[in-house]
């Protein structure tokens, strides 16, 4: 096969991840030339500015500052690297009508466009490949789209926000703040300078679409499940979750549910035992299960430069072998099957940690206990913690912490009973509930 | 594509495994033509015995009993599922010489004459795809072969058999012997009448050098390196272990050494809190770490009808689609290239758990420690524990069990220990070495 030409790359961004894609194409590329019998070259590497400095070191040529460089007729592959969505979005269009492959990380990019940029594929005759837009490093599109192809995947339950992840674990074990926790990702480079997007649980919510569209072969938008960051959690909630033999992560859930599809994005409480509990750092984990494989599990490093470039690589390599090509026409993303109908909200049954700051006063446990009683929630446990809040001088009893678990009860029930309780004057604002995995 | 012809398939054998895979073709079809394009067809099943009652039922005329239906001009690929390795060689040379691509979840075949058989492949453009031959439904061989094909993959360390671990987690968590917990695995159909091959670590070195010649490109043989099962494990050793913070797993390792490749499979004490020593029932893990990706982990269920069902469906998958086409020619098994040399055993360095059953008298430990001393190995924790043998009544002394940690130091100063110690009288010859994970 030494005869045949290598693939041709333009690269679109040198940031953090296109310099460890660079890195890895250049410095190994004996080793990719033997896993792909033909090698691949990067013959552009087009950047905003090329002064910037940059931890790889480019063969003489191939910096360049023109988006055109793209369609020069050499190029079979354009990896779009520059994030965003505007000029991302514009990119993979120009590549895709100039008849290249497209590689890409953003999930973004996928949710916002994906159903016309997958439309624009298809009719061009080209790829998109995705694998590090879920998961960086761990291999988890391949494994829904390919590996358990056998399956009906029942249910998907996945960490897959490391920033928030890392949040969650730093606060915890190394006992700070959510503040202090926030910064110390920054400074590892997990979060952005504006960790929005990863705390509130939009990016996990991104990639969940995508993992849900794959393995149900249905169309999902953002905003038909329910969607909670980790921002409102603070040290003492862990600390009363781990008390209790629970760990609170960020989790996303798709799962076929009675023939319609159950999805939500949330901080969830996990059974220390469960092996999710277990995720720690920036690291991701993917629980699938699938009508004959039974339960599976996927786990690595949900981002980071290498990571998230070993993924870009692989789907370069797959193009190069012809693997993707084959692969790309058969994915039911934003696909042509009719979409399975999502699970309203309002329907979701599962337990409930509930989180009062409650004034400290005869009345208030009953007050609590009768809008849940009311409303048919059952209540499975219930602790009143010392309170953090020293009582002001005068004012009789101060603010304690009481932590309520529910029986399994319904998401449109706790949504009437939050409106119940936002009345109640014995209650602080600060209320919180979060969804116990089942 | 619904006008392209499906894909044919004679099935050869209609065991457990054989059943599970004609049930997910016969009852997924549709799901299976929507992932394909042209789906896949079985036109022929031969078994031995055609009246043997099957827990699927088959369209009429399927059912055969001939071998050179595998021949029929109509049948694309052969899938082997028979086990054992005279016939099942047979069975793949047939196929292969007769134009077929092969399916096999065989491990003992491939570790037999996967040389030759590959080697037949490759001269007659046919596939052998074996997904099902290592961690049952655990796409691990997709993992090393393609996911991961952007790193040098540097280490695997795996639990891969099933039964094995099993015994392992029955013993511990529910308080039985070795020889009862083995009873249950055979009712609960994880281990074979005779469970030889997986208790004696014969199993999972098998597929150690599966996935070691598919991620390093190497060959190896099972004879290259130490293999030890779990039979001479009691109860007591599995508590003393977990009293230290280990739990003990068969534990598969290949791994680079400084330009060489360090292969072991034996019972491996592993740090409690690791993800590995949380592996339980007939569940696998393998974790893999590679230059970019760093640490991944795949885990599911090593072993079982549907499972390893799925993972056989699966190659049909790619086969229908021509993935496996393109990635056979391109695997580095049994391969063209130099091998890696393989670090002698004497020189693997590692930590050590000893247990012995030492006789209850004055200078025991003097021996021990004077033997291990004089071979420079560096005690780093000794436990004496209560007696479980009662004292011969007027016999003085009894035995006591004595469990030593040592300090990092070779195989080969352990192997000259062993004999010294063997030799010493105050010793019980049920002496137990096991190595400590890093």
């Amino acid at each position: 096969m030494s005869d045949r030409q290598p693939m041709k790359v333009a690269l679109v961004g040198l940031g953090t991840v296109g310099s460890g894609v660079a890195r890895i194409l250049l410095e190994q590329s004996e080793r990719i030339r033997q896993r792909t019998g033909i090698g691949i070259e990067i013959v552009h590497a087009i950047v905003r500015d090329p002064s910037k400095p940059r931890d790889v070191s480019l063969p003489k040529g191939i910096l360049a500052t023109s988006f055109d460089l793209m369609e020069d007729p050499r190029v079979d592959v354009v990896c779009e690297l520059i994030g965003g969505t505007t000029t991302a979005g514009d990119i993979v269009r120009q590549a895709l009508n100039s008849g290249k492959h497209v590689v890409t990380a953003n999930k973004a990019l996928l949710c916002e466009q994906g159903e016309e940029l997958f439309q624009l594929a298809r009719e061009k005759g080209r790829t998109i490949c995705f694998e590090a837009a879920v998961a960086g490093g761990v291999p988890i599109i391949e494994a829904v789209s390919q590996s358990l192809a056998a399956n009906q995947i029942t249910s998907i339950e996945a960490i897959i926000n490391g920033t928030s992840n890392y949040i969650l674990t730093e606060m915890l074990d190394r006992n700070v703040g959510y503040e202090d926790a926030v910064r110390k990702a920054q400074d590892k480079g997990y979060a952005e300078a504006d960790p929005a997007m990863d705390v509130d649980g939009t990016d996990a919510a991104q990639k969940l679409t995508i993992l849900a569209q794959l393995a149900f072969g249905t169309r999902v938008s953002l905003k038909e499940f329910p969607r909670q960051g980790i921002e409102a959690l603070s040290l003492a909630d862990l600390r009363y979750a781990d008390d209790l033999g629970f760990r609170i992560k960020l989790l996303a859930v798709a799962r076929l549910n009675k023939g319609r599809l159950e999805l939500h994005t949330q901080p969830t409480l996990i059974r220390s035992q469960h092996p999710m509990a277990d995720v720690y750092d920036a690291y991701n984990m993917i629980e699938i299960e699938g009508d004959a494989v039974g339960k599976t599990w996927f786990s690595g490093m949900g981002a980071g430069q290498m990571p998230t470039a070993s993924a870009v690589v692989s789907d370069l390599i797959d193009l190069a072998v012809g693997r993707a090509q084959l692969t790309f026409p058969l994915l039911d993303l934003w696909g042509r099957r009719p979409p399975l109908p999502v699970l309203p909200a309002e329907e979701i049954e599962r337990r409930y940690y509930l989180r009062f700051h409650a004034n400290d006063q005869p009345g208030t446990m009953a007050a609590i206990t009768n809008i849940l009683g009311k409303l048919g929630i059952s209540i499975a446990s219930c602790i009143q913690h010392e309170s953090e809040i020293k009582p002001t001088r005068g004012q009789g009893g101060g603010i304690v912490p009481l932590v309520i678990m529910t029986h399994t009860t319904t998401e449109g029930q706790m949504r009437e009973a939050d409106i119940e309780l936002a009345r109640c004057p014995c209650i602080q604002p600060n209320y919180l509930r979060l969804p116990i995995r089942g």
